[in-house]
């Protein structure tokens, strides 16, 4: 009775191992009442609270014409209505009313392919894969923040670029001396010692002989100054997190979920925990400012390093030994996506320069 | 002399026998003395009237340096001038002068393609084959609109939507009681047979047991009441009908000509015409004010659906019985535009639906 | 360490043989301290000044990361700085620079393929094939503007056509009849004969028995009248020059170059130079404000000609012999395109016309 593309044959990038991961797709707190029209991947989905507030996930297509349910309404019973002919359905896909029809309906009718769907820590999580039990738990994922006397942030942005750009950027130490020169670091560059260590996994990078960053942000976070313990941390598929820690009083967290809208698009989640020696909530103001300027930074530039790689045909990329932890990212998502058995341990690798 | 593609090649949608019928293309109140450029299953055409305000049809193109002739005016001998170098054509193609050229004109040359047009109740009809004689006349597509004291009313849309969908929803009912909930059909659903014959060139659907609807429209077109007799007709390729008849004193009929101007988009030419025990012309404009919300209702709906569908990469329908008419209009558009045998006629098909 | 494409394949249209010739880019005096970014035969590059106020051309695509170069800024040492790590090139493309990173650069890395560049008369012309010295040079291309007593213009404008038709337009005069009426021709048309001659890297055509023209630009142009010289010239791959001499005091040159920005779009650089027995510089806003209205209305038909092939899929022109040199120019660029041999002299060909 269907018409051409088989039935789960969603549209999309052919990411294969990828979408055997968990991903943010939007904040809890933006979730209300009416359903959300998304993309994962290239894949429209539609993502509702069912009548106890569970958060839902679907294919975002009515089976019957294609209308896309997120324009639609969620009815009493949770079930979400399509707009068109007001076929309904439940979290799980399956069809539970057709308006004006006769008769019960056939269990094969009208199932919507569905994503498994979770809320942790102010965030709506889609495990990727259509109709399929979860391969790993979203704790394995997600990274719990500190407790204690933290200020806690949540912010979102859509940066237009792929995944891979995004996740180099958001853990590259060089640009930052430079494209955001004088909000984090200072002027003055200092002779670095860069620890990278590859785990199947992850990718973790640790910084010695640091001297407290002399930027803007730096001196509001640290005012006492102290030791500096710098570490960057790549865990796949989506997560880039900076830790400083500064003397015994400042620390400073920035947990970065990046999730692939398509091919172009990714949409950050950046979840920042800190205290300091100072109150925390007075700093905020001018701690938000800045970090958003740096952000604004990084979208602009990654938009128009994705454009100008677009005009060229393609990516073409030098690596020095200042990319510390680019190709690492590359080759964990590589096999990641191809299901190639994961990394060994790589043995640290030293590197020194200057920022 | 000629460069590239063969003459006759024009470009847009490979639609075969669906080339071979007629479609409106405009008002004939909108064709004035400016050419008009249009598009006609993704050719562009231009439209003018000669010097004795006839109708002609050409390929939208110059064959000189393909300039959109439809930018050129037409002269007072009738020719259709090209903006660029001032060169004429006949509307049946002919170039009639070249400015500044000395010597007769080669017969082969400058022929532009030419379109067989005729005017009908208020419409410009184009017959889409390229320099072609009709293969069937205007009047065997085209009813006539009921004489005697009704109002007449003709309106033109733009759908962005493909051909079939928009036809199918013209002639959809279970969406009716949903999307145009309240205007239309009232709240409550009643029980309702419906007969669905199909024909090698049409589908009828004849609707029985139905009460007078209860929706806003239905009570100003009838508010005597008495047994409704509702039929629905698609006519190969474009033309979808809606007819009530509610007791003896009202009738009425909705005929949309559905106009392919290429692969997503659909005009709409809808002619409405009715009678009803209370005078006409004091009801209409309430009535048109609640059609044009359902027409809206309608493209919005079909823009969704035909975007989603793009989205997904492909249409992907489930039928229920509830859909009477679409599986067979596209049966019947199938076989036309692959010069298929048409369809013997198919025993009327009962079915109960509630609406 | 490279990804993907091989570092000098370079992206935009394959023009082979084209691209061993000089395009002029951008006016001289639009090139100041900031790096510009432009486009030829849909390649992106940057063009700037380096310390000593030389132009020098790189491809704009930074090795290392791939963000364009023209968002960066040139230092003092004439280096040009990418925007986002700072990485540091010469005007030949060599990296100077890489922040933070200890030790020298190895000699393999960080090439930006780089175009040799010269300016003159007031232009910045660039050699288009990559990493290459000229096979032939500048001045072969470039002629002279006429010395004495002249007034000198230089406009620039963008064409929303491809290379061919522009060139075509700017040397064709049947149109200007019709397009441009009285503007330059009057409305009375004179019997003209043109002389074609084509050469082995040009066209040449000369006009004989043309009176004055007689629309306002002609009247300003020569008050006094006199026997009328005209000849239109093409010179491979970019030059279109139109000269008119009327009687002995009267002298009007344009010479247009014509640079391809990518397949649908050609950057035009209008060489103006004239004297007249009147007060050159006091018809130039008259001139000039006349010249205007004819390149908007040529640009304005070249977009509709260029669109409307587009639609078409694909230009299809029918040549007559008031064709004169289209036609020839079409074969001199693809005989250049195509490094075949190039064209002997044609004998003249003598046509005669009305215009």
């Amino acid at each position: 009775m269907t018409s051409s593309p088989p039935e789960n044959e969603l549209p999309g990038m052919a990411h294969a191992g990828l979408l055997e991961y968990w991903y943010a797709v939007c904040r809890s707190a933006a979730l209300r009442r009416k359903p959300k029209a998304l993309m994962l991947f290239g894949t429209p989905i539609v993502v509702f609270r069912n009548q106890a507030g569970l958060a839902m996930t679907l294919a975002d297509r009515c089976p019957h014409r294609n209308a896309p349910l997120s324009a639609g309404t969620v009815r009493k019973n949770g079930n979400l209505q399509c707009a068109y002919h007001g076929w309904e359905f439940c979290g799980n896909g399956t069809c539970a009313h057709i308006p004006g029809r006769l008769g019960t309906i056939p269990a094969k009718w009208g199932h919507v392919v569905h994503y498994v769907t979770e809320e942790r820590h102010g965030l709506v999580w889609v495990y990727a894969s259509a109709d399929a039990e979860p391969a790993r738990s979203l704790a394995s994922l997600v990274t719990e923040p500190p407790e204690g006397r933290y200020v806690h942030v949540l912010r979102e942005l859509q940066v237009e670029a792929p995944l891979l750009p995004t996740l180099e950027n958001a853990l590259d130490v060089p640009h930052t001396a430079f494209l955001h020169r004088g909000l984090f670091r200072g002027a003055q560059p200092h002779r670095i010692t860069a620890t990278v260590t590859r785990y199947p996994d992850r990718v973790v990078t640790e910084y010695t002989g640091e001297p407290r960053p002399t930027g803007l942000i730096a001196k509001l976070l640290s005012p006492s100054g102290g030791l500096v313990e710098h570490s960057d941390r790549f865990i796949l598929p989506s997560v880039a997190e900076v830790e400083y820690k500064i003397g015994t009083e400042n620390h400073f967290l920035v947990t970065a979920y990046c999730t692939p809208v398509d091919e172009q698009r990714t949409q950050m989640f950046a979840r920042v925990a800190y205290r300091t020696r100072a109150l925390g909530w007075l700093i905020r103001p001018l701690l938000e400012a800045a970090a958003m300027r740096i952000f604004r930074q990084d979208a602009a530039m990654l938009k128009l390093q994705s454009d100008n790689q677009h005009q060229f045909g393609g990516e073409h990329y030098l690596n020095t030994e200042l990319d510390l932890m680019g190709p690492h990212i590359r080759r964990l998502l590589k096999e990641a996506e191809t299901h190639l058995e994961l990394s060994a341990v790589v043995a640290a690798r030293k590197v020194e320069f200057d920022a």
